[in-house]
């Protein structure tokens, strides 16, 4: 149920049943979060969204007109989800996109729920994540995958899972990205095949450069979950989150993802 | 633009904002052809489509009512494209579906476009199809590779292309599969990582099976097309299409084609 929907600008709840977003996941979404009445790293979220419209060769959204609708969406909430959805648009023969189509898009805020407080409790996916450099980084519609991931345990059983890809990395949570820690150094997975350029793995990067703290992007492999001394999830709407176990594996260190945090100034 | 379309039985163009389908492409479709008032191979599409609702865990629609919704778009219809979308329906809190939806079903009766008549030229794409036995065979929404592949060319420069995945085997056509004739006998992939189990490929290794030609279903490789005596393209709409090029390799052979086309009646 969302709060306020706007699409193409208008008041409403429906889409076109020939939507292209509908008939193919053709189309792209951002997820961020309201606080105090601002969208928290909108610049980013909007950067991202214009990356993957690129990289689709999907008609970008205005981008006034594009905060010109968050702003109407949000207008006297306090915190909230922002949800956006561009599309390809309605319409053209099957997959075969024809050039001169305008994007749909719909703006929405969400009422936020809050997550459970403490270290999360992590599981192993067993459905691997396909690889496709096309597709990688971008939030594109095509998530199948983390809908079958999130269906291998009951709410409640652990809080997050992790996925490896076909050749057995290490790629991300099913809705977050992943950090460890080892001999005080960050890594977090490279995503040249698949997965999110999370906005929040941006800006913990970012700041862990600023704190003076070492940080690569690599392939990462179950063994280095095994040898890290610290390791937590970034999410543009939960923040920084440490891990407290992942099966029989177990981390009580949450200090760096705490000055990470304080540095992001995430508290609020 | 459709003829006629019905949502969850309900004459309308419109769904639902916050249905899976258009939110992360978590459901199925089918496309099948009208002719002569009859939906051709009605009952394999049915069972695709029920086949695929078990595996994603999507509550699939009644068969009854499904079956009276088709007689409902294409009444008075001689010939035509039905396309059946089924989602696992509305709502849910992110990715994680909620073990209690009822699916939502379009219903929806398209002009048939007679495509161009002769053999056809394919091409090699680009991109590659990821590999996920999960998701393999069944004719889910997330599309976005075929939708980039079918953008890799311009109308007129070629008819299909042939696509590999990323361990190099051949796959499919972008919106066919594709079957080789090597010494008299047939070979198809055994999409066992990705690929749709076409309707009219499993039509074609039954008729294959009465003309005593040998069939295998087994991983195909660009050497393959290289070797063949012949190839041809299958699908619900189109039939069965002879291939005559494939970039710099030419086949002038479409006797194998032929037959069966014949033998299914295919010439309507």
């Amino acid at each position: 149920m969302s709060l306020a929907m706007l699409i193409n600008g208008q008041p409403s709840q429906q889409i076109p049943a020939d939507d292209r977003g509908f008939q193919y996941g053709d189309g792209l979404f951002e997820t961020a979060l309201l606080v105090k009445g601002r969208v928290r790293f909108i610049d980013d979220h909007c950067q991202r969204l214009f990356t993957g419209c690129a990289r689709l060769g999907i008609a970008p959204p205005d981008r006034a007109t594009l905060l010109r609708e968050i702003a109407q969406v949000t207008a006297g909430a306090d915190r909230g989800v922002l949800k956006i959805i561009v599309t390809r648009g309605s319409g053209g023969r099957g997959y075969r996109p024809s050039g001169a189509m305008s994007s749909n898009r719909v703006v929405a805020l969400h009422p936020f729920n809050q997550s459970p407080h403490g270290a999360l409790r992590l599981r192993w996916c067993d459905i691997r994540l396909g690889r496709n450099a096309r597709l990688a980084g971008i939030k594109h519609l095509n998530r199948l995958e983390q809908v079958l991931a999130q269906s291998e345990w009951r709410e409640g059983e652990a809080d997050e899972g992790l996925m490896l890809d076909t050749e057995g990395e290490v790629v991300c949570a099913t809705s977050a990205n992943v950090f460890v820690v080892r001999e005080g150094a960050l890594i977090t997975p490279d995503l040249r095949f698949n997965g999110v350029q999370g906005v929040m793995r941006a800006q913990v990067i970012k700041a862990a450069a600023k704190l003076k703290l070492a940080v690569s992007e690599e392939p990462l492999w179950p063994h280095d979950l095994e040898t890290a001394s610290e390791v937590f999830l970034t999410n543009a709407v939960r923040g920084i989150r440490s891990v407290a176990s992942l099966d029989v594996l177990q981390w009580s260190e949450t200090s760096v993802a705490t000055r990470l945090a304080t540095a992001l100034s995430l508290s609020d």
